[in-house]
C-alpha cells in the first residue's frame, strides 16, 4: 500500500533539458510510484512544458527524502505552505534540518509568494534579511538569524540547456580528446568576443601549468586587449609568471629552449625574493622590476585579481592571501556578475570557483587530464564545457583567433 | 518558409530513456522546426509514452539528413512506404544510398508490415534473404543481392534504460574512480549469479593486463566454477597466461615477488616455444605441459574461445587466428546469445566486440584508464557499465564474492 | 680556448646512485669539458667510489652556473673557501645571490670545516645561528641575518639509492599500473611493521578520496593498531570522514550501496554543521556525537594531526587551520623525525609535504592517476615509491596484511 | 661461500649511458657479489671507459641467470667460447635453451671472432646462415636450422645515450605534459630536416586519432613536401582519412564545425563502400574519386605504405592486409633502414613497430595519454622521445615550422 502521497508541479523546458527524464527515473529508482495528473508538451521549441504528478510511497521517510531531491530537479509542491525559518542556535551553526543550497536559481515561498534568493551559491543556507531570502555561508550565520528549514517551500530553476547549438551549447559535457581542438578554440573565441561586445565580464582561473606550457604571453596579450575582467589564481601562477618574465624559465626550465638551466628550482625562489624586495607585485611593476607577463598586464590594466594561498606555496608573494576565508571572499567579489569563467589547468581553484558560481554562469574548463573535467561535472557545474588539451596551446590558439597573432 | 514537412511517430519509454529529449534537441540543433501533434506521457512507470510530430524545414536535403538521424533515435514515418531494396552492384559493394545499421533492434517495412532484422550488428547493411531482412557485413554482400536503401522504412528500438536501479542500471555511464569499487564488484557478482541461474551466457574479453596484474588465478577459478561460457582475447593474453603458468612470470616479472627475473622478456618467448613444440594449447594441456591458468581451465571446461592475432604479436601461438576476417567470424560465433560481456583491460578487443554486439546485451568494462571507457561509450555501446580499477583487483574481488575465496 | 677551470671532488656510491652518470652528462650538455684527474671505483658493493675532475669552459658565467648545478649533484670544490654569508637586506628578503636549498643533506664550509645544515628542507635559505648553519624559509628571514650566498662552499649528499632490493628499493620510480598491486602492498606492509618495531614514525597524508573509495575503516583500524604517528590532511578529508561516520555517505553517495541518497550534497554540510555545533572534532568525540572513523581514532589515540584549509573548503571545520603559514608550520612540526610518509590520494598536500621533507625520508605515494606520481617525482622527491591504484583498495589490502582483517 | 665465479668485461660510454650503474646494481639486487678487477674511466667525454670484474655467487643457477642479464646490459665473457648452435627440433620450434634477442646491436663469437648479427629485432632467435649469424622470428625457423643457445658467447652494444643534448637527446624519456610542446615541435622539426638533408628515411606510424584531431591536412602536406618515406597504419586511419576527404567528417563529426552530421557513423561505411567500388585506394586516386588527404598524397608520391588489419576493423579496405603474419612482413620491409619513426597516436601499431626496430633507430611518440608512452618505454624502446599532446596540434605545428604554413 502507498498511503502517502504528494503532488508536485514543474514547468519549463522540461524535455530538452532532460529534467523530465531525471525526475521520473529518480522516483522509480527510489522505489516510489508516480501518476501523471497532466502533462503538456510544448508544441514548438519556444513553448514550455508543464507537468503535474502525484508521487506515492508506503514509506513516509522515503517520500520525504525523495521530495527533497525532486525539489533539486525543479519540482515544487503544487500548494506550497509558508516557508519555515528557524533561528540559528549559535553563531555559525544552523538548525538540524536546514536547507542546503544548490547553485541553481532558487525561490522560497515567503508571505504568500515566491521570492528569489539573492547571492545564490552552492552549499550555503538561506536566511531571511529584511524579509527577503538571501544565500549565506554556514560559517557566516549569526546566532538567532532565521534559517530556512526543509525544502517543501522551495522552487529551483535548473538552467535550461542552451538550445542554440551554434553558440555555446555545442560541446555540452564533451570531454573526449578525440575531437579537433581547433573548433573548440574558434567557438570559444566567438563567445568571448560576443561577451565583450555586450559588456560582459570574463574571469580567468589559472594554474601555473599555463606558464609551464608556454601560455603566459598569449594570456598576457588577451589581458592587454581587454579580454579579461578578473583573474583568480594561486601563489604559484604568479611566481612562475614572474620567474618567466625575469629569467625566461618556469620551474627552472628555459621556456624558449625547453632545457633546464642553472640550479634546478632556484629561479622561482629568486623571483619570490625580487618581489619581496620590491614590496609587492604592484610595486615591482611601478619600479620597473617587472615589465612583462600575465601579472604585469593585469596590474597595468587594473584588472582585479586574487591570489589564494595554499599549503604547498613557496614564499608566498606579498599579494598572496594566506587566510582561506579572506581568499574565498576575494574570489567571490571578483566573480560577481561574471558572464563566463575560463578555467585553465587548475583543478583546485576551479572547483573552488565552481562552488561559488550560480549555475547559470558559463564556464570553459581546459585541462590535459579528462578526469579533472569529469570531476568538475561531478560536482554539479553542468554549464562547464570541457576541452582536453594543453593550456598553452589553447591560449595561443585563442590569441591567434582573437588578436590575429600566432 | 518551411514548405517541406514529414510526420513521425515514436513510442516506448521515451522519457525515462532520454529519447524524447534527444529527438527534440536534434531537430532544433539541425535548424529545423517541429510541431507536436500529440504527446501522451505514460501515466505510471509501466505505461509507454506516445509521440506524433511534424518536422519542417525549408531545406529538403537538411530534412532528409535529419530524418535519417531521427530514425536512429527511434522515430519512424507515420505512414511508411514499402522498403526500397536495390541490388548490390558488385560483390562487397552496396548501392550508394545503402542503409548503414546501428546495433539497436531494427525493423524494416516489407510487404506491408514491420519485420525484425535478424543478426543485428553495427555498421552492417540489411539484405533481403527469403523475403526476410537480415543484417550482413558490407564485405559479405554478393553481387545483385537486394540491399536496403534509405531509412524511411526503418524503425529502431533503442534499449530502454534499465529502470530497476537495484539490478544493473545502478552505474549507467559511471566511470569515475572516486567511488567504492567494492560496491561495483558486489553488484556485478549478483548479476553474474543471476545470469547463471537463468542459464544465460557470460563471455569475457580479456587483455594481458589481467595476467600482469595478478588476475589470472581468479579468472581461472571463475572458469572452473562455470562462470564463463566464452573467452575472447588476443594472442598476448594466452602467451602471458602460459608464461605465468610455466614460469611464474608475466613479461619477465615474477608475479609473486614483483621483481624482474632472468633475461627480461625471455620467458614469454620460451612459453611460445613450448606451446609450439606441443603443437597447440590443447595438446599442451593433454600432454601435461600446461597444468594451470586461464587457458588450462578454459580448455578443460570446453569453454569456446578465440584468440585474435594482431600486428604486435610475438609467435603467435598455434591457436591464434592470424587472419582478421576469420578472427571476427570466430568472435561473432562465440558472442551469439551472450547475456553479458565482461571486458577486462583490452580496448582493442572490447571495441571490436562492441561493434558486434546488439545494443541490448549488457557489458561491464573494467579498465584502469577512464578514457578507455569513455571511448567505448563514444562508439554507442550505451549498455556498458564502466569500472575504473585494476583488472587483477577486480577479478580477485569477484572471485571472493562468488566463490568465497580471497 | 677554455681558460676557466675548476676542480671538483665527489665520493660515495657514485655509480649505483647514478650520480656519476648525471655529473658527466650535465657537463657535456652544458657545453663544458671535463678531464678526470682520478677515479677509483669501489672494489665491492660496500666500498665507496672517489672522483676528482677538472671542469673547463671558455665562458666564465656558464662555468659558474654549471658549478652550482654540480654542487646539487654532490660535487664540491676540492679546496673550498670559507662560506660567504651576507646580511638579509630586509625582513623576508635575501641577498640577490642567496643559496636556495634542496632537500638533500647539506654541509657548509664554515670556520675551516664542513658543518651539517640543520632542519633541512627544499627551497629554503641557509642562515648562521650561533655559528651553526640552519635552514630557514625566505619569509622567516630577519633583517640583517647572515644568509649563505653562492654554492662554492656547499656540499650535498644525495641519498644513496637503497641497494638492498629486498627491502624498500624494489620499486624505485615504478609507476606503471601493469604490475600486481598485491606485491606492493605486501612489501609496504613489511616496511611499516619494521618501522614500528624500530620505534619509527609513520605519517599519513590523506585526501578525501580515501573516504570516497571506502578506505576510511581500514585507515581507522591502522590508526587504532598504532600504525600512524601523524595525520596531515585538508578540511575535506575530515568532513567526508565525519559524513561517513554520521550518515554512511561520502559526497552524498551511500558507501555501502554505492547509490546517491537524499539531497545530493546535503550530508557533508550537515556533518559540518554537527561538528560546528559540538564546537570541534575533539568535542564531538567527547560528547559521543562522533563515534567512528579516521578522525575519531586519531583523536582517541592522541595522534597529532593538522587539517590545512584550502580555497575550495566548505565550512571549514573548527580545527581546520585557515591560514596557510600557520598550516605549514603545523605540518612541519608533525613531520619532524618522520620515518616514512604515506601519501594517499592527495596531490596538493603531498607536494606540500614533499617540499618540507628531507630527501632521506621514505615516501609511498598511492594514486590512481600516474601523472600525480610523475609530478611528485618531477619535484625531486626521489625516494617516492609510486603505486598506481585505488586508495581504498590499497588501504584495505594493507589492513588485511597488517591486521589480519579483510 | 661463493665458489662460482665468472669474469666479464664491458667497454664503451659506460658511465654516461648509465650502463655501469645498472650492471653493478643488478648484481647486488640478484644477491651476488662483484669485485672490480680494473676500471678505467674515460678521461674526457670522447674517451670510452673500460670495466673488468669478477662476479661471484654460491648458487650456480643464480649466477647463470645473472650472466644472461649482464649480457643484456653489454657485458660479455672475458674469454668467450665458441657459440653453441643447436638444430631446431621442428619447424617453428627452437631448442629449449635458445637465445632470445633484444633489439640492441648484437655480436656472436663464431669461429674465433665476434660477428655482428644481421636483421636485428626483438624477441627473435639467432640462426647461422652461410656461416653468418642472422636474426629470425621463431615461427620462421626451419627444422634442423642451427639456433644459437645460451648467452655466454654473445655481446650486445646498447645504444649510447645521445650525448649532444642540442640535437635529439634533449627529452630522453620526458613524458610530462607540463612542458612547452612548442619546443619539442621545433626540435623535432630540425631533426627531420637534418635527416632529409642527409638522405635518411622517415617513417610514420599513425592512428585514426590523427584524422579525428584535424591533423590529416598537415600530415598530407608533409608527405607532399617529401618528409615521409613510409607510412604504417591500420585500416581505420585510411578509412577516416578517406571519410574526411570525401565527406569532411571523421567518425561522423564535421571536422570544420566540430558538430555531428547526418547519421552518426554512416559516413565511414560510405567511404569504405566507395573505395570497394573503385577497387582500391590506388584505383580511387586514379579514377579521381579520392582527391585529397593522407592516403591520396602517399599514393601520389609513391610512398610505400602498409595498412594492417585488426579485429575491430570495419570493411576492411581492399589494401588492408588482413593476415597478421603478412602484415608484419610488410611493416618490416618498410621499416628497413628507417632513420626515425614518428609514432602518432596509435599504441597498437607503435608497440608492433617498437618490437621490429633495432634500438639505435630514433623514435618520436606523440600521444595525449602519458601511459601510452610509459608503456612503450617499458618495452625497451629507450630511444623513444615522448610528447604528451594532441596529435593534430602536433602535426599542424610541425607543418608550420617545416613548411611555413599554419
Amino acid at each position: 500500500m502507498a498511503p502517502h502521497a504528494r503532488r508536485f508541479v514543474s514547468q519549463g523546458h522540461l524535455v530538452d533539458s532532460g529534467a523530465l527524464t531525471r525526475i521520473l527515473n529518480l522516483i522509480v529508482e527510489e522505489g516510489a510510484d508516480y501518476e501523471v495528473v497532466s502533462f503538456k508538451l510544448g508544441k514548438t521549441n519556444q513553448d514550455e512544458s508543464q507537468l503535474e504528478m502525484e508521487v506515492r510511497s508506503g514509506d513516509a521517510a522515503l517520500l520525504e527524502g525523495l521530495a527533497a531531491r525532486l525539489v533539486a530537479l525543479g519540482c515544487y509542491e503544487r500548494k506550497p505552505g509558508e516557508a519555515v525559518f528557524r533561528p540559528a542556535p549559535r553563531e555559525g551553526v544552523a538548525p538540524e534540518d536546514f536547507y542546503s543550497t544548490t547553485h541553481h536559481r532558487t525561490e522560497v515561498f515567503v508571505q504568500g509568494r515566491w521570492r528569489e534568493v539573492r547571492r545564490q551559491r552552492m552549499d550555503g543556507v538561506v536566511v531571511l534579511e529584511h524579509g527577503e531570502p538571501v544565500c549565506r555561508k554556514l560559517r557566516d550565520l549569526r546566532a538567532g538569524q532565521p534559517v530556512l528549514c526543509g525544502s517543501s517551500s522551495v522552487r529551483l530553476t535548473p538552467p535550461a540547456r542552451d538550445r542554440d547549438a551554434r553558440l555555446f551549447g555545442f560541446m555540452q559535457s564533451e570531454v573526449s580528446s578525440e575531437r579537433s581542438v581547433e573548433n573548440a578554440v574558434r567557438r570559444i573565441a566567438e563567445e568571448l568576443k560576443s561577451i565583450r561586445t555586450g559588456g560582459g565580464r570574463i574571469v580567468a582561473v589559472a594554474g601555473p601549468v599555463v606558464v609551464h606550457t608556454g601560455g603566459a604571453p598569449a594570456l598576457a596579450s588577451l589581458v592587454k586587449a581587454g579580454y579579461l575582467q578578473g583573474l583568480l589564481a594561486g601563489n604559484a601562477l604568479a611566481v612562475h609568471d614572474v620567474e618567466c618574465a625575469l629569467y625566461g624559465t618556469s620551474l627552472g626550465v628555459d621556456l624558449s629552449s625547453g632545457r633546464p638551466v642553472d640550479q634546478g628550482h632556484r629561479n622561482h625562489m629568486r623571483a619570490i625574493n625580487r618581489i619581496a624586495e620590491a614590496g609587492s607585485l604592484a610595486a615591482a611593476v611601478q619600479q620597473g622590476v617587472l615589465g612583462s607577463g600575465i601579472m604585469y598586464e593585469v596590474i597595468r590594466a587594473g584588472v582585479p585579481y586574487a591570489l589564494a594561498g595554499s599549503i604547498r606555496d613557496d614564499g608566498p608573494l606579498p599579494e598572496t592571501i594566506t587566510d582561506m576565508i579572506r581568499a574565498q571572499e576575494a574570489y567571490e567579489r571578483i566573480l560577481e556578475n561574471a558572464s563566463l569563467v575560463l578555467m585553465l589547468g587548475s583543478m583546485l581553484h576551479s572547483i573552488a570557483v565552481g562552488n561559488m558560481l550560480p549555475s547559470w554562469v558559463k564556464a570553459v574548463c581546459v585541462d590535459i587530464a579528462p578526469p579533472v573535467i569529469t570531476k568538475l561535472a561531478d560536482r554539479g557545474s553542468a554549464q562547464t564545457v570541457g576541452v582536453v588539451t594543453d593550456a598553452g596551446l589553447f591560449l595561443r590558439g585563442l590569441a591567434a583567433v582573437l588578436l590575429g597573432s600566432s
